[in-house]
């Protein structure tokens, strides 16, 4: 037992070295990356328009260099590429650029119907998360629901890659099909993606990533809820900002924004803007202030949807399409002792 | 349209002259009923193990006399039925005060089984909710549970009596039922009793109230989450404690005690320790001091349970029991430019 | 492994063994049981109100003696306990008879509240399965349900005595539970119970259920679809057929009496009429005369239910009580090759 | 009253004299277009082996020489662009056809991931029906995937064209969204199409679906189960057979297979193998005989899945990503005495 955890304790700080290592050599591969070969458009970052996020993030902390490297370069990439591409995309950055100057915040709504789109936009959204399947937590969606809400919409639509429900591990096949999606995507005029990728122990599969970003450029890119997976939150924030992720949607790696407000208060503290923080996950008229006040987030993700009644006039209830749950046969859910316990400690301490 | 809203008012104000008027006769009914006929007991009033939950206000707070009254008479009523069941009732509420006492504040954990309440109990809970189908949010218990948990458990138990799963408002019918459950656990050896009636338009049913907590004295009643689904959560808390409930476990009309933190805060702000608000639902380890502290409440309710796998060997995977719930097939779920345009304004002012 | 493998050979005869020793002691019991105590009730056995379900098996098929014999003594048991029960114990059951004689079969159906108690009667059930939370579905009532059903209701009255949801393996407290559950209902003018029991490794415990159908007697039992879960369909049905059940709830070990169909047919002409097989789980109008003529059964059990919108006006949209269900996170879904094979290999065989 | 319902049987009569103008128009259409547009390969479409169902039912077994033939064209295919279309769509067919010949069936199975896919070959899919989140019953799949599901599997792949979930009553942004990835998936190497648009009277939307139709070809297009939501399925099946679908998928109205094997049975008769009836919705390999014998359908639809464990070693079980599921507060379910009622009467008439 004693040599079992000794072995552990062994195991856990070489697996901590080993991501110290990791981090180092992707930061150095980032800077290499970044000054090497994306060297001339430089002088272009000093237009705070080109990254709608840290645009704020600058005027509020300080001044973060390092990052707003990485998206000045991604211009000239796209420029070399596709022309039209890049200029909607500048288009869209300097227009939310506008929103959140005059608003200071940004609000991004996910939706996965042109309805929806549409209705986000009216409403106020600064920027679209545009899945498929909401129900499952937000696939990949169409190209031509893309090119649909792009044609109906002015804000910048970001594009979920996510290739299954479940688990975030993929099989090389997967990824295979998240290369793909992220491929169509730009050059359907997605303007920005959002993803993630995880091993199997709950670290950010920082390799992958890298690939994937590389992939993604110039696009910024948002690494979404599959952080709230993680075992360490504060070693994958870490990761996430050196791999050159725009931004983090995140719950607070609990089960609401709500229920992770002092996890995603750490992690706004820990990023000092280096990254954008955006809480998200069951975000409703009556807690958004907590969340944003404690938080102090200068973004957030939302649904805002309500139930609409079908217009179907004939309906016929004896048929359903999709899954259905029911409670586990043989799993009984009972009263634990221990949680009793540090039920009863916690409140002890409150008090 | 005019016409209509002018009647609209009318009929408001009327209403709420009735529920003035309704609480008055409330008050007058109950302080007479303390007064004349439970006269006797109040010596006893003094001993601090007669009413668990009271006890820690009338120290923080101030004297509650009215209330106390109740309670004390509880004991010489009992004498006369059961002489045995007395002594339990007197070790039990001792045995509450003691844990109170040492620790100021006092956890209730609600269960549906005889292994759940064991566990409770050893973990620490203060108070048990005894239930049938916590699946179904809890429903009347079966008399054999009680008397099973009865005898391995030490704390008090209350007994949840509500005879349906859904809404809480209930046909005559349903009423006999409840009333005969009361009768049933009270001669079972409850501890307490938990219900919850509202009128169709939303308020406390406060003349159902009222008999239904005659028929259940001496004990204590709670009156439970039924108060989550009122229209005007202020002045329902007025109507209950006139009515002589002695508790209210709410979840802050909100679908978790952590999303209705504010209100619930309002909630033991006016009740001035006249009633004792209890947060309830949802509440886990990582969410407890938050709730505790942005509350300031002296107790909570929680299941604190976790999943365990059946012993059973043989299972077959083709078959469940219960109902199965699917996405509804004529409802869809779209953004809502009104919601998304509130959550804008929200984030706006928060900033 | 080849050693064993022919350990796990050895072992399963001799469970097999000590299974057919088992219920041969079974029988021999329940014979000594009828003949020695119950000698006497005998010449009533030729009344055929007496057995609601038998009666007919006995005019159909052929005669079954020793199945009878039993439910004669009953009477007989009764009359020497509690007077008025035997009575209306009778009633009941020639009430059935009658609307059974006319019409040839039976419908049982399950309710979990007075409303569908008095709607099942209106439109003509012939007998009642009275549970609590058919979400869960069902659990032991309430004895207040029970009395207030019996007052409104004039069919048979079975109630369910199952302590919590979830598999059928109690522990000794939870069979506490059921045990006084077994005697509350009897006391209070239940007319039969529905109950079932298993062993970790899928079979009917023999054991536990003669004990409990010993103390449900006089009342007729229903063994429930505990049965769905065992290893081995055809030796739990002899099972309980030398235990003394009088009916069996089942839908053919699968999800639904329609799935189930196959298994329900070879059930009912394995039973001979020795117990009545009841076909139940998701039979509906469109469903039903296929169960009825695929299975041969002469009764079915169904719950009969549709949607009723809540009589509240004000409604607060944002809280639900219950527990919810989603799809599991680290659960996937994927095609299965050999299951895919499978149900080649089928479409082949049919063709 | 009287007038109303005059009223209404005008009106009806009304419908379905449109509907007969309607179908004949669309008959006409169709014969046209095949034989003016389409001349040249008329001589082939006399051959059955242009639908690949009814091939095999006049036929059952022949000769299958185009099969390598086929794959040179497909590489000439990328070259050229557009030709080879037609050429990619005859070896799907022939292919189709060998395994169909071989077996005298054909079995689809619908996946959502590439796992899903190269588990279903391997078992012996003769189809597969290419989607993303079956979850929600089946929505468009990215393009991403069909790309690399292609490049891992040989059989026929059809893609479902389904913009969200939900009824099959679609806005014009959402039409656009269905022609727009018909022409990617088209141009991605779809083997065929599923779709389905109702109107909202429940019949199926012929003058889309000939819109549709024409954007698929030269595709096979399947008709999907939102014919289940349909008020008059006879006069829906006519409907698409004129229209020119291949095949249907169809429950027989009916929450799966089983239960509308019925219906299913008529659709078949009612076919006369003018188009294919494919079963599908809850197939087993419990039920899938009785399905086939019981329908006399040549083909079968199934995901043939079993839950796989998650590959992820650490695991965060307090978030979920998708929605859930919870019994809904303000809809009680009771027995209702006229279904009650429906079922005796069966039960009479089935004895």
């Amino acid at each position: 037992m004693y040599a079992f955890s000794l072995y552990k304790a062994y195991s856990m700080s070489l697996l901590k070295c080993i991501n110290i290592i990791n981090l180092a050599v992707i930061a150095y591969y980032n800077y290499m990356y970044n000054f090497l070969f994306w060297f001339p458009p430089l002088p272009t970052h000093t237009t705070p328009s080109c990254s709608p996020m840290l645009h704020t993030h600058t005027h509020t902390h300080t001044h973060t260099h390092t990052h707003t490297h990485t998206h000045t370069h991604t211009h000239t990439h796209t420029h070399t590429h596709t022309h039209t591409h890049t200029h909607t995309h500048t288009h869209t950055h300097t227009h939310t650029s506008d929103r959140r100057m005059a608003e200071g915040f940004l609000m991004e709504v996910c939706v996965d119907s042109v309805e929806s789109a549409v209705n986000a936009e009216r409403g106020g959204a600064g920027r679209l998360e545009l899945c498929s399947s909401l129900l499952e937590g937000g696939l990949t969606p169409s190209v031509g629901l893309l090119q649909v809400v792009k044609q109906n919409v002015k804000v910048p639509i970001y594009v979920m890659i996510r290739p299954r429900g479940g688990d975030f591990l993929y099989s090389e096949q997967e990824v295979e099909v998240m290369r793909r999606d992220i491929q169509l995507m730009k050059s359907n005029g997605a303007d920005g993606l959002v993803l993630g990728v995880l091993t199997e122990d709950g670290r950010v599969d920082a390799e992958l990533c890298m690939e994937l970003l590389a992939l993604s450029r110039p696009l910024p890119v948002t690494f979404h809820r599959a952080f709230d997976m993680v075992q360490d939150p504060e070693a994958a924030l870490e990761t996430l900002m050196s791999l050159g992720f725009q931004r983090l949607l995140t719950s607070g790696c609990d089960c609401s924004a709500l229920e992770g407000l002092p996890v995603l208060k750490r992690l706004v503290k820990q990023a000092k803007g280096r990254i954008s923080i955006m809480p998200g996950g069951g975000i409703t008229e009556r807690n958004l202030q907590r969340i944003l006040e404690g938080s102090r987030a200068q973004e957030f993700h939302c649904s805002a949807r309500s139930g609409r009644d079908s217009a179907m006039k004939f309906r016929n209830s004896s048929v359903t399409m999709g899954a259905s749950f029911s409670a586990p046969e043989y799993g009984l859910k009972v009263a634990d002792a221990s949680k009793v316990r540090n039920l009863n400690a916690i409140a002890r301490n409150a008090m």
